[in-house]
């Protein structure tokens, strides 16, 4: 009867038998925790957008904050999306404009935006990892899991779930914009007029090796990249995660989302591939965009992998199964006295 | 009853405190309301198709009728795709066989039907919002909300969101195919000729600046409208709308809903771009698909801002919080007793 | 508590009317059969992965299996997979380097992979539908349906979601991988070169007519195949099939799954078109992919349309519905009492 205990609803099983004021308040805790998933909701209110879908009273209205858990992420992502925007905009569009006069300003809506996107997508995948590994940090250091974590801590912690969902949709947005590519107008008037060039210098051969290597293994890369962070964002359907034990849930959400990760920062390394030394890249001094996307990740996974090492695993293993440094601990309650 | 006792499950709960007729009534109405998500289902059977799936007696089948909720946007569906399919097929195969010998059957299988779903995608999703449109009006002319809706009008609300998931459906399948058309060997033989032609004619550049922003505005258009679609169709699995607020829901399905139909629309009338004067587009004098296409969604979005203005806005958001147009209703009573 | 009433579980409903023995047993069992689907996990650390969400203890997460009805359908994917691609790595990449010494490594990340990934999803969806027939025969044989199936029969049906879900994952795969392929810089190349070699041989006109109808109608069926299993996997979420009545699920589910087998069966035989015929595709005497990828779905397919059969269709439902040819099953007491 062990796992009986937790299976989504606990809530009746505990009222059913008439369940004291301390599981009330559990109960309560609990609903908050999982605001995003359990609020409650008129079924056929939210079901079916029905002809008195309406009714809704106005003060219920503004009593409920519209998707709180969201609010972080998408700030996140809209910052960072205008700033690489502007960015891009700068070193795409401005910089031929001032310097040779050439016109480009027909790559921003594809172009531009794809450059965007990627940027975006990785760096929201960093930070659903990036605080998982600052807690880890903070209870080594403390020494014990029971000590709280800071407030913005806490709050990152509780919407890693909507940063993955968010990265998930600006990484398939990526995905549409990158297959779009051949289909557009702008190719294909480019594919004729090298065609044309290959023509007047009477070239046999336009293949070029490591271009064609560069290509085949960052376009592979990328794809199962989204692929298991397709996985990810499925087993986030409240239905679906409920249908999982902890461990497959765990084993999913943790091991996949970190090679997705992984796999996503390669693929934008191999994209970059010898731009690292090409000057060209560099107009006005600025680094292109793969360079700065692939930072916060890389750290990421470094961080990721020394707090793998045996020694420390083992010590944080032993802390979250409650176990307490107890010079650290002593120290933390003096400090609290003094 | 036989079926009722793995029901997702509302109803044991009352079994389990002996309601009262009353309770039942009201179970039964509302199982009506939100019968696509909570028709009962043999939980065993529903989610393993198991060895045994077999087992449903055959009385039992025949009393359940299949997807009643779907039949009428299916119908209309099939209705619409098959005459805009004969529709393009005498404009774009029939058309050049008979005034200039010329075979284009090979366009059939992936242009023609390419043309079809966009036309079908967009008008089930003007259908989602008009019904909206002409409740508004009823209400705003009846001055109540409590005089009953025709029914047709009932059964066509209670489908929309029925609509809407066919809509992205077919959104999708159009973007599949335009995606893969650079990968046809159509394209490529045709991009090979076009080349040759060029060199032929000492072409130095193919470059068409106004074509060319029109497909890079059209596409990125195109795929944000549909990511927005995306967002609607994941909101209306049961589970995942069950975890957001009567706000968040309404908020993502009404707004969302009419920018990604708007979004939608100016995809299309970029596409059409200066094709409306050229009347080379006019052959037979028959106007292309995709401005038949727009008609629908045009008048809905006009409906749309007109019951957005201030004046009709407040009143009809009286209406629907109870106040009543006392002079109307009267006339509406005095009506019913004459 | 409004919200508490309508959450699914069968599981405490039982417990409840303190249930008897067999009812517990009946329920195990029954927790066995869904448990992909329902197995118990806390909502809040499955739902929301927080802070605290390391707390599950040691012994716990030792106690429950991962993934237990995907072990088998992942196993076989992978054995497929590997045979697959060391098989088309022999003939695309390996033949070519000995016997003309030509390097076509750069094919591996990409034009390999999507050999493997089509023969795989393939087979996955008939593998889906072989344990049906194989049922539907043996049941056949017996002369009833109360005689127990083999076990390994019993367990393969009870995995056939997970060999679907796994084949649509397979298929989509397929379908991104060969939508990239016009993006790639190794087709640009080529096409460039093409075009090249058009000019010096002054070719007017590359088409290729029935290359261009074998591509166009591929590609379509594809599609269309790829959408069907689409219907299929969205039908297999909890919350989506929970809403949909027992016939609306196995309509769905048999119907639906057996015609995009059969489109798939087609996509890939029209894909073969005349190259059963052409000796160039035997290198080293070995068969392209293709030819061995239909073979399996192929006899599925028939196997199915022979039970379609009037004669045997009326007898398979007839037992499914409790009837038993005696004659046989006395046959089988008696060797069973023997």
């Amino acid at each position: 009867m062990e796992n009986r205990k937790d299976i989504p609803n606990q809530e009746e099983f505990w009222q059913m038998k008439a369940k004291s004021l301390e599981d009330d308040e559990y109960l309560t805790k609990d609903m908050e925790e999982t605001s995003m998933l359990k609020r409650p909701v008129p079924l056929h209110l939210a079901q079916t957008t029905h002809a008195n879908e309406f009714d809704c009273p106005l003060e219920l209205q503004h009593k409920q904050q519209l998707f709180p858990h969201w609010r972080l992420p998408i700030k996140i992502a809209a910052v960072v999306s205008s700033l690489t925007f502007l960015y891009t905009l700068l070193r795409e569009i401005i910089h031929p404009l001032v310097t040779s006069r050439q016109q480009y300003f027909y790559k921003i809506p594809i172009l531009v935006i794809n450059k965007v996107l990627p940027m975006v997508s990785i760096t929201l995948l960093a930070l659903v990892y990036l605080p998982g590994v600052i807690a880890a940090v903070v209870q080594l250091h403390n020494g014990t899991k029971y000590k709280k974590f800071p407030p913005w801590l806490d709050k990152w912690m509780l919407t890693r779930k909507q940063f993955g969902l968010l990265s998930f949709f600006f990484a398939v947005l990526h995905a549409i914009y990158s297959l779009s590519y051949p289909m557009r107008r702008s190719y294909r008037y480019k594919l004729l007029n090298w065609a044309f060039q290959q023509v007047q210098q009477n070239k046999e051969d336009a293949w070029i090796e490591h271009d064609v290597w560069r290509m085949e293994i960052y376009v592979s890369l990328g794809i199962v990249g989204l692929a298991l962070l397709a996985l990810l964002a499925v087993t986030s359907i409240p239905s679906v995660s409920d249908s999982l034990t902890w461990r497959e849930f765990h084993y999913i959400q943790s091991n996949l989302g970190i090679v997705s990760l992984l796999l996503g920062t390669i693929h934008a390394l191999i994209f970059a591939w010898n731009k690292w030394v090409d000057t060209k890249q560099f107009v006005w001094y600025t680094p292109p965009t793969f360079m700065i996307a692939v930072f916060l990740p890389i750290i990421v996974l470094i961080w990721k992998t020394i707090l793998f090492l045996p020694c420390l695993r083992t010590k944080i293993l032993r802390i979250r199964h409650g176990w307490e440094d107890v010079t650290k601990t002593n120290k933390i309650e003096m400090s609290s006295q003094l």
